[in-house]
């Protein structure tokens, strides 16, 4: 997602290095001393408004989260958002763009990845601009342990079409695909995002899980 | 699709041999012989009534269509509505189990197969029916051409998640990947079934289409 520019939005973030990893490269390889344990780590790139990962991060406090985020009038609002609650001691944000988090996490150091509700950039141009395509699976190839899952949510036909043949062909192994997540199995343990809260009345949202 | 049985469909069978080829293993390596001509040979596994591949003969009449059915019943649902009107030459059709099908075509005898609403076979235990399971891609491997492509449309979205996961694991190449037909870019050449002319307001056809 992308709002409109707030200037004042880094100084915002600058004065919450309580939640927000103000210089992530300094931890790469080092991540278990941010949260003082040796949890696995869950990543969600482009975490928009917060609300998927901050529900994450109580639901399963023995698991570290870290929201990544590119555009930091976003960031605020995600910021704002957490800062009205209670704050898990899980859970970090971050300002980075996903095609360099190589320079943040070492390789293995990141157990899962959560993709939801990606900007589809549906020109053909724009294809590598989109999470799932090669160029980005290069960079989660690399920070991603053995098995961990790539978990991957849109509303967006034309964006989830494209990922299933961009990971099929990478190859990766996916093992689950559904066509209507709110009507399936997978429906009960589903942390909906705001975005999804919002649209899923209009179609269905689709779902994937791969591996490399 | 089943339909009661018909008592007397082994009889309208027998006597419509002009289109109906009775003893197809006799053929097995020598199709062209059949239709006296060298063209590719397009294949539909449960035609149903028969529309879908009918429609295919007469647009494509370059290419060899033979209709593959499992009951008789149905089988003379489609001999009788082929018979009102013009017979195509290149369309024959067979009552066959798809599993026996090395029975009846040599090996890269078979240029192309469609699979189209095929029975979703929901419950688990009877997955090994479904005909887009290992079992049946093992036959089609077998009789297809090289680079032949897997033509599969259905509305059943259980059967269509299956198969998304079945072939991308056997493993085939999947080239093609539409979660609504009829809003893509390929409605403009898709040939609609009966049940698809019926079902297609009831929810989104998906189509994909894939290679060994």
């Amino acid at each position: 997602m992308r709002l409109r520019n707030n200037p004042k939005a880094m100084d915002i973030i600058q004065e919450n290095s309580d939640l927000v990893i103000l210089d992530p490269v300094i931890y790469k390889g080092k991540w278990q001393h941010v949260f003082s344990n040796q949890n696995k780590i869950f990543i969600e790139i482009g975490m928009g408004k917060g609300d998927f990962i901050y529900q994450n991060a109580l639901k399963y406090p023995d698991i570290n989260f870290i929201g990544i985020e590119k555009y930091p009038s976003v960031l605020v609002q995600a910021i704002h958002k957490i800062k009205k609650q209670d704050m898990p001691s899980n859970l970090h944000l971050m300002l980075y763009d996903a095609i360099s988090l190589e320079e943040v996490f070492e390789n293995n150091e990141v157990d899962k990845i959560f993709l939801n509700f990606s900007d589809p950039w549906p020109k053909k141009r724009h294809e590598k601009r989109r999470l799932t395509s090669h160029k980005f699976l290069d960079v989660y190839k690399n920070i991603m342990s053995k098995d961990a899952d790539l978990e991957f949510k849109t509303d967006n036909r034309g964006l989830f079409e494209y990922s299933i043949l961009s990971l099929h062909k990478y190859p990766m192994h996916l093992d689950m695909v559904s066509l209507d997540l709110h009507q399936s199995e997978y429906a009960i343990d589903n942390i909906m995002s705001e975005y999804e809260k919002k649209f899923c009345s209009k179609g269905p949202i689709y779902k994937l899980i791969a591996r490399f």
